[in-house]
């Protein structure tokens, strides 16, 4: 296995689009990747999607978009994984290179949730959760999420006020993020104000839909130093899995594929929770960054509402997350999340973060998370 | 890169599974693989599958097929490149082994296609099409098989009757087949005497709509020696692609990504076409098998034809195509039918295909196509 880096990022803004395809906004993502590694080559295009068949009509889509970016005729493949599809894009590319099948591949997550042939978003986002057993039943996805976070805030004894550094860290962060969706910060005073989704849960709670789309050129470290930019080595690339239902787990509140492609992660890259500089983590709820720095280690369980009290999640903090602004302050345009966090991690570990960035970042570790914790996809990055 | 061997394989028998579910399916054929390769260890679970979201509401399928398979918590990701998305697991599974990120990782295909949430199986099979330039229109998928087949006999002064030696040589071989759908022999008066879908398709030059997995486990082959069965070598893996919409192309008879996929098998294999001993070529329509043969260099431009009146593509032909059935006999279950390709190639080089037997195969190509040959995976095995 050889080693691998990332030598190229590129990334549209999230928004609503309501005037542009799918296919469109890959091809910027791609485009830009390709610019700013200054290679013409490419050898495969792995696209992280979720909802492409059931939102737009269309499947086949790594194919259409090869064949709308010009790379005709490069081998083309959609990677799924639920929520998690941007960081299994990215994963499956990386297995291509380091087994020397192909040199340079092209991951591009992309999503497409506005201007649709069906206004069902939320009954596409439920098809993370187990058809016959969940979400047949009506429960929608932010209601399983819900659950977990009034279990959790029973258990733990948690107001739902707790919840708030998360969401004002994340939409902090943005404010410095040119392609994040929601760059106005908010206050705790915002957050509770906020209308409800399910219970607890509130809008402020929730990452927005949107559309967007973000690329990551993956080669092999050998031929990396001949980048026009510095390559990120990718340290580490893992999966995990749990059961799909949540009604299945001996503890709804122990992440355990999280924990598992966390620890996994650690162990290939011969590191610890500790030395990790930042932390891009799957924020499409609160709760979720909750359960993920608890399940990743970085707090204790109970413990990571005192983290993010403490401040210390922030840019300056010794855990900071979401530091271009997370799902919940950039956007999570679903299938394309995974793939604008390594984006990120990118850019922090080129000290290209401007405002957002996180001093003297040398290891960065982002996570994709689909369904209710059912899937997750790990990568820590170096320089 | 190591080298890489098929050590187990597993199938359901294709149907119309009314009382069955997608993961049920996925599932047996899992198992049965797992026992072939008489092996209890598997690093990871790449699913192939087209139609999930759309026709069964479930999205998130391969960690759900891990889950109810008790393979959690392994990796798991699902892989869709339209009708060719069961030939792209098998890739997905060769590069993971093959890079030695993973040791042993199990490809399944499936698809379920009757007992849906919806009816509309044309519309959902549509969407390997372009969505907007194609689908959007109201073109379903079969008719644009009906315009290259018409713009074929036009070109080359075929009747309609020319193409039933392939209808009739599926059929014949498929009824030697446990796990095939059709295992009625049917003659050339049959074919004619069927109903027109989309002119000139009749109902006999068409793959049937069902159900079924297929399950293929990779391992490295410097392991595979001690596996329960004599493993197969996978010589080559490769995709190509194409555009997506007809429109598009210069000249629509010529399905460049097949040729493509298949010129670098050859080249990755060090092998031409003569050395084949048998093709799984992919006939979900006949005029899909003419294009392809003469695209794999089997058959010059227009000869396809010729090749298959003359007999040469029986089981005693010198190209045997469709040995157990291929497409329109075995059925084509979309997402699964390239893993059944594969499982196939395997019991044909394993000397185990029965009546349908190609005596003293060695080197077998499987190649699976999505859209209207707008993306192709092709495998060369090897004993």
């Amino acid at each position: 296995m050889r080693d691998v880096s990332i030598i190229g990022i590129g990334q549209t803004v999230v928004a609503e689009h309501w005037g542009r395809s799918i296919r469109d906004l890959a091809v910027e993502a791609v485009r830009k990747a390709r610019e700013d590694a200054g290679t013409e080559r490419l050898d495969a295009l792995y696209v992280g999607n979720m909802l492409s068949g059931e939102l737009t009509g269309q499947e086949n889509l790594a194919t259409l978009v090869a064949d709308a970016a010009g790379l005709l005729p490069i081998e083309a493949l959609k990677i799924e994984a639920a929520c998690a599809s941007g960081g299994a894009a990215v994963r499956a590319a990386y297995l291509a290179v380091a087994s020397g099948a192909q040199d340079y591949v092209m991951a591009v997550g992309v999503e497409k949730m506005t201007d649709l042939l069906t206004d069902g978003v939320t009954s596409a986002l439920a098809m993370a959760a187990d058809a016959d057993y969940e979400a047949g039943h009506g429960i929608s996805f932010v209601a399983l999420n819900a659950m977990l976070m009034r279990r959790y805030m029973h258990e733990h004894k948690a107001r739902h006020e707790d919840f708030a550094p998360f969401s004002v860290n994340s939409h902090a962060n943005a404010a410095a993020n040119p392609h994040a969706m929601y760059r106005q910060p908010i206050t705790t005073e915002d957050f509770m104000a906020s209308p409800i989704v399910a219970d607890p849960i509130n809008i402020l709670d929730s990452a927005g839909i949107c559309d967007g789309a973000a690329a990551v050129l993956i080669g092999p470290a050998s031929e990396a130093r001949r980048a026009r930019r510095a390559p990120v080595r990718v340290a580490a690339s893992t999966c995990a899995t749990d059961t799909v239902g949540l009604a299945e787990r001996r503890d709804p509140l122990v992440w355990q594929a999280v924990a598992d492609s966390a620890r996994l992660a650690y162990e290939r890259a011969r590191v610890g929770p500790k030395d990790i500089d930042l932390y891009e983590v799957h924020d499409a709820f609160t709760i979720v960054s909750v359960l993920s720095l608890e399940a990743c280690g970085f707090a204790d369980r109970g413990s990571a509402l005192k983290l993010a009290a403490e401040g210390r999640i922030g840019l300056d903090g010794d855990v900071p997350i979401c530091t271009l602004g997370g799902l919940k302050g950039r956007g999570h345009p679903v299938g394309a999340s995974g793939t604008y966090q390594i984006v990120e991690v990118v850019q922090q570990l080129r000290g290209e973060a401007g405002a957002a960035q996180v001093k003297g970042a040398r290891l960065g570790m982002a996570q994709s998370v689909g369904g209710s914790g059912s899937v997750a996809v790990t990568h820590i990055l170096q320089v």
